[in-house]
């Protein structure tokens, strides 16, 4: 049951005065909090603490500031500050241009409300404008300078023979300029200051000066408030204008509760709605009403559970500081509790956007997403240049050639050298350059891919088994796949994937990802050509030979017993056999005799440490962000260039060891791998006519795969997570794909489609953080460098890989399968799957708070976790027969385990650990709608929506 | 200036209640907080969370607990619990004995009160005594039996079933058997809890019930407290007694509010000031006063900065739980701040104990190790009876060995096997387990030191080069050395180490260290025994051949170009030469001819990965007592045996690779190693006798190396941070070694003294820390397994490794080195001035919150840093030279050193960053009266103090 909130007086009063002018934002405060200090008899305002929006805090001794961390401060001053306002006098829009006007205003204000007598005047004006030093960092040179001092001695005798040129007698309270220690304007010192970049450019500050003097009996308070934010010379550390005034000064013996009282109020006006108040308070009330509301949600530690020494480090986020008036006052009242509270709220529903809308035009979607692209195209390209780009390009770029010569070479042994690694490089360049200039999402990154490898082997031995041209067949299943992907594009059929889950998704890109894993691990172990030298005795070492033998030779060689000089063979060949290398040996025709000949020395081992070492540099480079090491910005680079550093050391470490490891070799001639082909392949003649329409069939199987292939992909990387903002374009992207099969077909070159794991790595690159602005507050994921320059520039350097032949000739092949290796891994974490499946291993204490565990039970996310590793496993095991040809299609059968999955668990615990189905939001409100639940249902579908599932479910069916 | 602190009226009163009856601790108290639910029209209370120190909250949904956390509470249900207690009924020291009758004395009181009227009686009895169901923890295999129910639809089932087997329509309120679903007896459930482990064992309970009704409009307040704590049936999860009751049955509507109140009220409980007044309160007024005090002495973040969302994770300490009166109402009060505060105190000064006190009497000293060890011997057997102990044997055991062999060996070429691998071990098992039977500390651990290695060196040459038997002036020189200790030993030399600082404690550690890890890395760079092949073509394997030429033979070889039969020199030799390993074609004067002879395959890159190896996974199972994996037990015991584990993979991966990787070899049999000596050597008879008056002065030098090697290793091992609790004996030590040293003397055997870093490895693996008792406290390091057995053990197995040596061959060496680097590594972690390096390369902001931080200028901190590395640099020059042999006695530099600090820094920096020097305490307590300023100064010394400090600046004046 709800009811209209009862307001607390203090909250209706706010209220009121925020209510009124809504419109203006306040300046954010920056505050600063000095307190008097008296060294050698001479007194000063020293900086004790800064607020910009954490704490800072002077350390004493230690001249340094401390991290910033949340102000933990004690009720008890909150309270004292509260009698303080209470008791104290407060000047609101004062009009202020000097503080000594300022400062004899204030204490006049005093004088006429009888808070202090009169014969006090002067000693307090004098003691509030002594001279106000700040913390500057000193550099670090003068630490020898210093040598000798000690420390303390220096830098008070420093601060004496600046501004204390002669002894002003504390006694002699005379109203002349020696009294007034502060400049007018802000000293250089002030203007240097490089904390300024940390302070928003609208800011104004707060100034808190508390002291001990031992003239007063009671505390002199007071609370200024400026008609405008005005410059007031040294008084704040850094050149921004000041706004507030708190000033508070006491006897002797009160130091302790004095500075609590000043770090109360600077957190207050560092709060974001009691800052709002301080602006727009009429009076004394608004201000302790203020207080009140701060009071009110306050968030309180058991002094026996919490340590108040511990300075608690500021948090990843904050809750937001848009100001929601009708929450105040209700969020913890009594008055208006919601019954149920926030753990009961469902996950937000997953959304894919208005981009897989069914437009039910003809080309709707395609004519939308090229009107949502257009707008952006100029900044695709500058949004492009940034130092991050080329590490981009450089991570990117070793990926995909390391792709295209693995697909090219085993393409080129599945059809006979039709397509080899030539017809892979430029088949990569033409159709990722094309794809990145015109594509959806420039994001992705095309490739060959698994499933096509193994249809275009079967496709050839179909040939060559039944006498038919492959590469004109190829070319009208290209064709015939084209057209059916224009139809697929036109007709908005791309809107299915809408009824993906994360389910589905998180199968498909785990399983990408093992298979990138298990393909590195497998290119290292099949080093069996390097097999080490196991039972080597280095003592036996003049036994180990391997010689290579004349063919003839050989025979006799075997009935060794008595040597014979075969001065006849020897003629007959002309060749010393004894001089031939291990290739030429076997060339012509001899025999390799020896214990030695299979054996390389240290290649395996080098092999596994140039594999090994990449991959955990990489790792460790990339953790580095995470170090306490070095500034931010060196961090980041490091990070940023991680992969591009373990190449280069680990091709140096290969260099240096000088062993004939496996380099990467790409062609170098222009010309297609099979000398019996001419670029271009002709549609007509070789075949007959009818195969030009049967290649129908095989054409359907093929835009299956393309289609899933490439918008499961496409749908992994336009993720809400990855915070994108140039819209997508799943029609467009399929267009294009349709047109570069087609192109492809024509120049014989492979197919390509949406490569997932490196389209993650790329988006993984270019991602932004923010530049975090006040002291404390963390950097937040602010998006993906969305533009097209990396992509091309990607895939013009592998066109242009052909020249680069004599620089990329040094890079082992090991150190490359490092590079897949940690693709692979990279792309696992931050799938929940993966979570899921180390909570198996973690005693529930030391589960992470994961907000599924907050909600559902282990033993179901447990089950869950269950189903999918089950269901991966029979996936992987299709994947390695020859049904691997259909395996996008499988991604189907993933579905209809979702699918059946609803009968398994509950809505509320599929909404948790995966997403709704979108057939199943209606069903689950009906659920609730009996229930009778206060639970916070999605909103409901049209019913075009169920009109889509319905096609959607019998397209399951059909498939 | 100070005065008596003004109490609060709340405080005043506590001071009473607690003051009264200090004597009896009150027990600890769980609270459980149970809510009202209604599930299918039918009532329950149910479980929601738990204190015991920190708040467990069951996870809505998620059927589990949550991790243990601070409890975060708003103040607004602080406030509202305040009222609560004003307006709701007390009930101190009620007499119950079952539920019901509580509750209805409960309701009377109510009624008495005029807080309800009576015809509400049953229906809140009725509520009252509804079943309780707890949140206790499912077993997984339960999960598959669910499998095709949603689960929340199972879980109720189940409750149902078990409890609510009719439908009592709630309307039908009568007071008959079925309103009381409590049984009177704890349950199996109950029993079973293994949660009970969790809680101390003089627990009582404090139940928390809260429920919205529909009857009631407004809320029934009640807290009770029982005469004695009763046992009341299915109340509490556990079977605890129950002592409190806190009831809040009120309107529907404002459920969170509720539970807020709820979670204050047990948060209050838990409270150890607040648990202290609930036990001890007359009326409602102390109780309230508890509550004042409590909200006194609360922490509290600002809204804006901390999301009230996140749980925080319990801190590593928290403050002492020990109530002081004194401190009451003063911590946070303007009455009573001290001027100052935390900040200005100087860190706890440098305290060696009374061990090392200067007692005047001979051989005083080692009277008092006497009789301080004789108590613990007994102790000292069984304390060593745990798991921890077997792996703490078998790491110390092989770091032994290895250190045996490397200086067995070592010693071995320096005298011509006078003293060989053989006498290393006897040496090492012999004086080890004397040692760890009978000396002072036993967790020390003798050794061979390079200091002693290069002495023996220097003394065989000059014995060589002077005709001076060896064996005979070596063992005059260590009964001179003996005597030495002995005098050392009875007049109490050993109190001079009081004068070391953590200065010269770190430098020399950290350079032991740094020699540990350099011997480490050097021993595996000198594998250049097997280079690598570099350069090598496979495809030119037949070139690769190392062939034994016979020595006549190698000649003709040279002028190659005619190939003659040498059948001549065949004959000759009548060796078949290439049949020849290549040891024995050395032997016999062959020349081995071939491109391949000095490379051995695999073995460098082998080498390489064992050792590397051993040390990565070592770290990372050390590493792995943090990680989040599996339970803790479990995570303990394979950090406890990282390094038996990484040893155990790493050998057997060597095993199944089969290369000849150099193994660890051990002597097998019983003999000295030079077989012209016997076991015995005899005192005269070779040399003339002036010889034995003369060694009186190399002895000077070895006395003055074992004694700084032997104590300032002795002090690093009793320092304060290892906890160690049964006390140290230096002069004891000291004793043993010297007997030790004569009798190794005689026998032939090297010399042994403390060996710093494998004393601490031992004390590493020896390590103990508390079980967590309450869920969410952090372990606590308690201390260090101190027992005899672990040494004694060690030694025993060295001395039986003689015949180990069929297992331990299998061992490769690498191996061993990586766990030397490990080692080394790991005794550098915990130092100071490591961390301190470190700071050189962080930015401000992400220094860890040091204490010296916080109090001495960074500057300051990096000066004193660099003179660390400065002399450490010297010292490792000086020890690379011939200078080697006095490095114990530059141990004495570094102490001038430090003392010449004291021109550089102020004692305020120094006793933060290092300790104060003796004489300085006085110094710096006329520094502090001159100044005047309010620093806690040490205790003034005595006089006897100050004479002492004058022997000292002798003693460094003299050396």
């Amino acid at each position: 049951g709800k009811h209209r909130p009862v307001l607390s007086p203090a909250a209706e009063r706010l209220r009121h005065i925020l209510g009124e002018d809504d419109s203006t934002p306040t300046p954010t405060i920056f505050t600063e909090m000095d307190t008097l200090q008296q060294e050698g008899g001479e007194l000063e305002w020293k900086e004790s603490a800064r607020w910009v929006k954490f704490e800072e805090k002077v350390e004493e001794g230690g001249e340094r500031w401390s991290k910033p961390h949340v102000s933990t401060l004690t009720l008890h001053s909150l309270f004292e500050l509260r009698t303080c306002l209470q008791t104290g006098s407060i000047l609101l829009d004062l009009e202020g241009y000097s503080l000594p006007q300022i400062v004899e205003e204030i204490v006049e204000q005093q004088i006429a409300d009888g808070l202090i007598p009169p014969d006090l005047k002067e000693k307090i004006i004098f003691v509030l404008l002594r001279k106000h030093r700040h913390q500057t960092k000193k550099p670090i040179h003068r630490s020898l300078a210093d040598m000798g001092k000690s420390s303390n001695a220096a830098s008070s005798k420093h601060v004496y023979s600046v501004c204390m040129p002669f002894y002003v007698p504390i006694s002699s309270y005379e109203r002349n300029r020696s009294m007034n220690d502060i400049s007018d304007t802000p000293s250089t010192d002030q203007l240097k200051n490089k904390f300024m970049k940390k302070i928003p450019r609208d800011a104004e500050a707060s100034n808190v000066l508390i002291g001990e003097v031992d003239f007063l009996d009671k505390p002199f308070v007071s609370f200024v408030r400026l008609a405008q934010a005005t410059t007031l010379g040294g008084l704040t550390e850094v050149p921004v204008p000041t706004r507030f005034l708190f000033i508070l000064l006491g006897p002797h013996g009160k130091t302790k509760s004095y500075n609590e009282i000043g770090r109360a109020i600077a957190t207050l006006m560092v709060d974001d709605l009691f800052s709002d108040v301080a602006y727009k308070a009429r009076d004394r009330e608004d201000l302790i009403a203020g207080v009140d509301e701060f009071l009110d949600e306050v968030i309180v530690l058991p002094p026996g559970e919490w340590d108040p020494k511990i300075r608690i480090e500021p948090p990843k986020k904050v809750p937001s500081s848009v100001l929601n008036l009708n929450e105040l006052g209700q969020v913890n009242g009594l008055a208006g509790g919601a019954a149920g509270g926030e753990d009961e709220e469902l996950p937000a529903p997953h959304e894919l956007g208005e981009e897989l809308k069914f437009t039910g035009r003809i080309g709707g979607g395609l004519w939308l997403d090229i009107k949502r692209k257009i707008p952006w195209y100029c900044s695709d390209i500058y949004d492009g240049f940034h130092i991050q780009s080329i590490s981009a390009v450089l991570f990117i770029y070793l990926g995909c050639i390391t792709n295209a010569i693995t697909f090219g070479g085993l393409l080129g042994d599945a059809t006979d050298n039709y397509q080899g690694v030539m017809e892979s490089f430029l088949g990569t360049a033409l159709a990722g350059s094309v794809f990145c200039l015109f594509g959806g999402q420039p994001l992705i990154i095309l490739s060959s891919t698994g499933p096509i490898l193994i249809f275009e082997k079967l496709l050839y031995e179909f040939s060559k088994n039944n006498d038919v041209d492959y590469m004109e067949l190829r070319l009208w299943i290209g064709l015939h796949s084209c057209l059916q992907c224009f139809l697929l594009v036109f007709s908005d059929a791309s809107y299915i994937i809408k009824y993906m889950t994360r389910f589905t998704e998180e199968g498909f890109s785990s399983l990408i990802s093992f298979i990138f894993i298990s393909d590195a691990i497998k290119k290292m172990v099949a080093f069996k050509y390097y097999p080490i030298n196991r039972g080597f005795k280095p003592d036996y070492i003049t036994a180990y030979k391997c010689e290579c033998i004349a063919p003839d030779q050989a025979w006799d060689n075997n009935s060794l017993d008595l040597p014979t000089l075969n001065t006849f063979s020897f003629n007959l060949t002309d060749l010393d056999w004894s001089q031939l290398s291990k290739k030429e040996c076997v060339k012509y025709g001899g025999m390799l005799v020896g214990n030695s000949c299979k054996y390389v020395p240290d290649l395996a081992l080098m092999s596994f440490i140039l594999f090994f070492g990449t991959y955990s540099m990489t790792v460790s480079l990339k953790k580095f962000k995470f170090s306490r090491y070095f500034p931010t910005k060196l961090r980041k680079l490091i990070s940023d260039f991680a992969i591009f550093m373990s190449i280069m050391s680990f091709v140096g470490l290969d260099m240096l060891m000088g062993l004939d490891t496996p380099k990467l070799i790409v062609p170098t001639e222009f010309k297609p791998t099979r000398s019996d082909r001419g670029w271009l392949v002709m549609p007509f003649g070789k075949n007959p006519w009818w195969w030009y329409l049967a290649s129908f069939v095989p054409a359907l199987l093929v835009t299956i795969l393309i289609f899933m292939d490439q918008q499961i992909s496409a749908v992994i990387v336009n993720r809400k997570e990855n915070k994108l903002k140039k819209g997508c374009g799943y029609h467009l992207d399929l267009f294009w794909v349709g047109v570069l099969m087609a192109v492809c077909s024509f120049v014989g070159m492979p197919w390509y489609v949406a490569a997932t794991v490196i389209s993650i790595a790329h988006i993984d690159s270019l991602k932004m953080e923010s530049e975090s602005s006040a002291p404390g507050e963390q950097p937040q994921f602010l998006g993906v460098r969305e533009q097209r320059l990396t992509g091309t520039l990607v895939f013009v350097l592998t066109g242009l890989s052909v020249f680069l032949a004599p620089i990329l000739q040094y890079i082992p092949m090991p150190v490359l399968y490092g590079v897949f290796l940690y693709m692979g891994v990279a792309s696992l974490s931050g799938i929940q799957f993966w979570e899921r499946i180390k909570l198996y291993l973690m005693p529930p204490k030391h589960q992470p708070d994961f907000s599924f565990l907050r909600h559902v039970p282990m033993r179901r996310v447990h089950l869950f976790t269950l189903v999918q590793i089950v269901c991966l496993a029979v996936l992987w095991i299709l994947k390695s027969t020859f049904l691997a040809i259909i395996f996008p299609v499988m991604i189907l059968g993933l579905m209809v385990v979702r699918k059946l999955l609803d009968l398994m668990f509950s809505q509320h615990d599929l909404a948790w650990l995966d997403d709704i189905l979108p057939d199943k939001d209606k069903k689950k409100k009906e659920d609730e709608k009996k229930k009778k639940k206060d639970k916070k249902a999605p909103e409901p579908e049209s019913d075009e929506e169920v009109r889509k599932c319905t096609i959607w479910q019998v397209w399951i069916c059909l498939s």
